[in-house]
């Protein structure tokens, strides 16, 4: 069959290969380390070698994704000799497509002049997107080595935000005039090697550069090739500006089905232009940001990552999660007269902070993805708030009774039971009142609304829920 | 300007309008409603007329998926008026856009003929996405109006799951033979009155319908019109079988930047093709169904659904969450006799059981990614293992201690630091332990890794970490 069968399937394989390839290897160098008898040694060398040989061969035919992908999928030490056995003509692509936090671990390894070579086989937005992980020297040494117009490309690239669309924005359009006759157009693009990669139309700009429309390649091959371009040419269509947010470009390509589509100044001036792979590359990252951010980790966590590093990344949210869990201690601390004259309590108050934390979260996770979705109109935020309070309501009223039951029939005593019931449904109403409230307010503060959102979350449900619950409790029952 | 400016933007414009226009029909109605003089009420229905006729103008020209958005963005009511203003032609696209939760509501606004009409409109892969959604009636007059070749592609795409790759394929795929010139490809495409959407290759097929290979549009524009297809085309490509995981494919599409694939049977057979817009969709389902699982919500979920309909909704969730709160419960209860001798105890143990629930949830989340990704081969299981363990016992050790010291300054009991210091540390390293063990079992089962992790996850670090806690105590301190 002249086609991959199946996508997965052959990436495993080929990441099965590359370990058992790696295990050999490491047997040999064992042998070697052993310092055997000398014959032995270069016996033993000579197999290392071929290992090795057989090895970057095997690499030298994957698509430098795949080899990102295995990178990523290697712990630190096999990690890099993989990469020092990669061509070096594809390091920069490889480098484009691992995560943050390999790439650390790549360029750690690398001599800056590798770097600089690296750089060469990059587009001025390919070496800006690296150009904030590169030592200084080396950034100025790729410089000096760009003509006139890529400097000005990256420049340009350099000056927005990670999350702006001139970041992720190409500057492969290609550009034609509108008062051409379709063949001319033809026998224009005949004389490219190749087009720029994910192009489906062509630009059509004016004199000074202006965007006057597109034309799709669909048209150029069903049109007459004696029409003008202005007769068959798309005038509605989807631009963007390049501080617009990429992630709402990225939801754009989504909902109106695009493949490329230009990026214009205030002026009209075409830019550059964005293509789907950049934006599902968006998609992608801003899920993993999401995820990550609710579980409080940070983004760029290695899966194999040397384990002291990995283990101070953690370190600010396990420091705020001690702060609030102590907190919540004090609370309880103070109610410590309550406890000991009725040692029940302390049984039952986890219950009510616990189911506090999740329901929280629910209303949380549903809140950042209306955000992240732009499906939160600030008209609509009433309607929201009532609907979660309802639930929660209910929720609290229904459960919280049951659990109330529950509590009485353990420990025979009425007062308790009515007190764990209320005590529910009030930390149930404000656990979804935080669970709206963090994340509207993080988003209006103009942070990422998921950010620290359960942290946040379980800090208020635990030390309320216990406030509520002791607190009640003492009130009522003694 | 030819072109809208942002992508945001006008979107949220549009549902801001939207919002008002409802708002201004809602006062009249409720005017009307109050059963004023005939001639006002005659009035007052007149401009109710117009602001609908306003309302309705005004959604006509938007795109479907942006009426979608919209729908998505209100709460029951004023989403079922929009529907029902909403131009029937448009039904089908907008149902395809929206989510499982609020089609669900729009279907059930709908009759069965308003059903069928809807369904006209669109293609059979398209029917089959929405088919479980509609009353078995309604699908077989939907299928009575197909023609043969439609039926038998409904029929195939029916026959695969919801993630597998036969039923998010469609079957749009433009095949030409190896042996014409270009020339003759050109001539052909002049045929058609436009393109299948995404379609930036053309399939070449033998006499059988067997996948020779593409032939990319850009190679078409590029070549020699005097060459043959055979000579041009990519022989080489990334194809996938209709049994392939949906998810992997779109990693597919996202690391080799493809735009359409084609979809093969084990003999070879091209049986259709899959568009990077479906494969966006994907990618963006995937991650909503993992965080949602994360936060135990289910995917359906409505932003603005009906109060008591998401109150049930949650209560699976909510129910296991209370047996496990209730599980570790009763392992308090158990320690009754020494929270009575030593009150602290009950003040700390939640520190204790918190903070392994926060340290699990991360390991789970990075496990869970990585395994989405395809990152975890089960020859690095060990490694992870590995890391994992040593960041709970370094993150153990280090701030069990400090509030081990804290708890002895509280308390001025050197026991209850000792005691607090090895509790923390031997619950992180159980946390780590269930947050590695639950989604990779998860995963080994073919079940989702995400689903239900966290919720198994704080059952066992709230009910051992009590246990730990008060165990150590009651056997040192007591």
């Amino acid at each position: 069959m002249p086609f991959s069968a199946t996508p997965r399937d052959p990436l495993q394989h080929h990441l099965d290969l590359v370990i058992t390839l790696l295990e050999k290897h490491k047997v040999v160098e064992a042998l070697v380390h052993k310092q055997e008898s000398p014959r032995q040694v270069l016996v033993e060398q000579l197999v290392h070698r071929q290992n090795l040989n057989e090895l970057r061969h095997h690499l030298d035919r994957l698509h430098p994704a795949d080899v990102a992908h295995i990178l990523e999928a290697l712990p630190l030490h096999d990690r890099l000799i993989v990469w020092d056995l990669v061509k070096s003509e594809q390091d920069g692509e490889i480098l484009l497509e691992v995560s943050d936090a390999v790439r650390e671990t790549l360029l750690a390894d690398m001599a800056p002049q590798e770097m600089v070579a690296a750089a060469e086989e990059l587009d001025a937005e390919e070496i800006a997107e690296l150009a904030h992980d590169l030592p200084a020297e080396v950034v100025s040494a790729i410089v000096t080595r760009l003509d006139e117009r890529e400097r000005a490309q990256l420049q340009a690239a350099l000056t927005f935000e990670d999350d702006q669309v001139g970041a992720v924005m190409d500057f492969d359009a290609v550009r034609i005039r509108s008062d051409v006759r379709l063949e001319v157009v033809l026998r224009y693009l005949r004389r490219f090697d190749k087009l720029p990669h994910q192009t489906d139309k062509l630009f059509v700009v004016d004199d000074d550069g202006r965007l006057l429309g597109a034309l799709p390649l669909e048209n150029l091959l069903l049109g007459d090739a004696d029409e003008e371009v202005s007769a068959v040419m798309a005038r509605e269509l989807v631009a963007f500006q390049p501080e617009d947010d990429a992630a709402d470009a990225a939801q754009a390509f989504e909902r109106y089905d695009l493949v490329s589509a230009p990026v214009v100044n205030g002026d009209g001036l075409l830019l550059g232009r964005l293509t789907v792979n950049t934006m599902i590359d968006r998609v992608r990252q801003e899920s993993e940001a999401e995820t990550f951010n609710l579980a409080g980790l940070n983004e760029g966590e290695d899966l194999f990552g040397p384990v002291w590093r990995s283990a101070r990344n953690r370190w600010p949210w396990l420091a705020l999660n001690i702060i609030t869990a102590f907190v919540a201690s004090r609370v309880i601390d103070a109610f410590e007269g309550s406890i000991v004259q009725l040692v029940a309590l302390a049984a039952l108050m986890p219950i009510v902070s616990g189911i506090g934390g999740n329901a929280g979260t629910q209303t949380a996770t549903l809140v950042i993805r209306g955000l992240a979705l732009g499906q939160i109109a600030s008209a609509r935020v009433g309607a929201l708030v009532f609907k979660e309070l309802g639930i929660a309501l209910i929720n609290g009223l229904l459960w919280g009774s049951m659990l109330g039951l529950v509590a009485y029939g353990l420990y025979q005593h009425v007062g308790l039971g009515l007190v764990m019931a209320g005590a529910m449904t009030l930390n149930l109403l404000l656990a979804a009142s935080v669970g709206l409230a963090v994340p509207l307010v993080m988003d209006k503060l103009g942070r990422d609304p998921a950010y620290g959102s359960s942290v946040m979350l379980t800090a208020v449900t635990d030390a309320m829920g216990f406030f509520i619950f002791l607190g009640l409790a003492t009130l009522f029952l003694f």
